[in-house]
């Protein structure tokens, strides 16, 4: 018999025709392309983990996904015959053999996204598709001040959707940062897990301090009261990329 | 009766899910997008006549399409507000009054098209829907040279695909660059019409002189055979921007 490896593979995707990471049935899922090509191409069926469940329509720039396989081929030659089977939304970047312990999930030290909102009088049918398109101007400035006190370790249930399986609500959030680039404002955060629809949470309620509709001071009390009613509207999928994943 | 105006709108599309500009009975076109939308909006069925009949998945920044309307919407609004029941890959650039005689295709002095080639030893699902992936190094200067025989007024015959309206063969490039941009080769066309898949039958023949698969010289030889079976394969739509139509 033999001898199965654990192989991690980094892969980037976007996520626009995609009912999100995780497998479904009936619904096409980057997961499901994943576990048919390597099926495929390692002659046996194949079970993959990720580090994030990315929802529907969200992209990836560094997923992390790791299985076991029992075919000899090398990390090196993964990626070309991988990436070949892939269809174009849905790319290798590198591969590598990690330890039978290794959890993709679980052994993640921080995440790193990227929420990306196209700012200016007029959309555009290439940028839509990987960004929140917002007509009206948004104060940077104010969105960056409100974001501040989102950083540091909190029970981040105020921005939590239903629907989630934690229980335990706390995260800690170590880079927030809003800063605009011509056209386009981004907002990275990098933290240690985050909730389910948190992100999304945080940046619609960012972008209603940014046109003006609330006060930079709300998004305190919306952390305090620990109320998803409090906190803005869920931001679209299209605009959210899931940057990096770093290991210890 | 209210009076009928001929209006231009400058459109640009994301051509990717779409078979094409020109209108087809069971299939998405960017045509059947716009008249249904502008149908919605100015309350009667609308026909329009475009510069160009871009094909399957090509790109559009600068597409003009022109139609007559009862409406007395005005112009200026009539931007965003067709933008609005448009889906999102099919955007609204500007808009105005043309004389009734003024025609978007015969009146065109000359269009441009910009091809795009990414080429890198790596893709990437971002960057394939919008241009094509070639892997293996380009010569981009042995290209550039061979494209020159291909500026002026020539019979283009060698560079036209079959199944295209066009009797007259001859067509005159007055602008014919390719230059490496990083990872991006762009090769831009302009010209006073093209036959049908022309650019990309350049662009195909051109390939095969930066693979070091044809020298140079042998542009002029295809040129002057007029013969299809010469030239190079039609590169993918993918990589085909209609950059600008221009007018007198």
């Amino acid at each position: 018999m033999p001898a199965m490896r654990k192989l991690m593979v980094t892969v980037q995707y976007d996520g626009t025709d995609y009912a999100g990471f995780q497998i479904q049935s009936n619904a096409k899922t980057v997961q499901g392309e994943l576990q048919q090509a390597l099926g495929e191409l390692l002659g046996h069926p194949v079970k993959i983990r990720a580090a994030s469940r990315t929802d529907a329509g969200v992209h990836a720039l560094g997923q992390i996904v790791t299985f076991e396989s029992s075919s000899p081929i090398p990390p090196s030659n993964l990626v070309r015959a991988l990436d070949e089977r892939l269809p174009v939304a849905v790319g290798v970047v590198e591969a590598c053999e990690v330890a039978p312990e290794f959890d993709a999930r679980r052994d993640a030290r921080c995440k790193l996204y990227c929420y990306q909102i196209l700012n200016r009088p007029a959309g555009s049918p290439f940028i839509t598709r990987y960004a929140w398109y917002i007509g009206d101007r948004l104060d940077v400035k104010a969105m960056g001040q409100a974001a501040q006190v989102l950083l540091g370790r909190h029970d981040f249930s105020a921005f939590c959707a239903s629907g989630g399986s934690a229980t335990d609500m706390v995260r800690v959030i170590d880079r927030l940062e809003v800063c605009r680039d011509g056209d386009m404002i981004r907002m990275y955060v990098q933290g240690d897990g985050f909730l389910y629809k948190m992100v999304r949470i945080m940046v619609g309620t960012l972008v209603e301090v940014g046109q003006g509709r609330r006060a930079s001071s709300a998004v305190a009390e919306i952390l305090a009261s620990r109320d998803r009613r409090q906190a803005g509207p869920t931001a679209p999928g299209c605009g959210l990329w899931l940057v990096r994943v770093t290991y210890e």
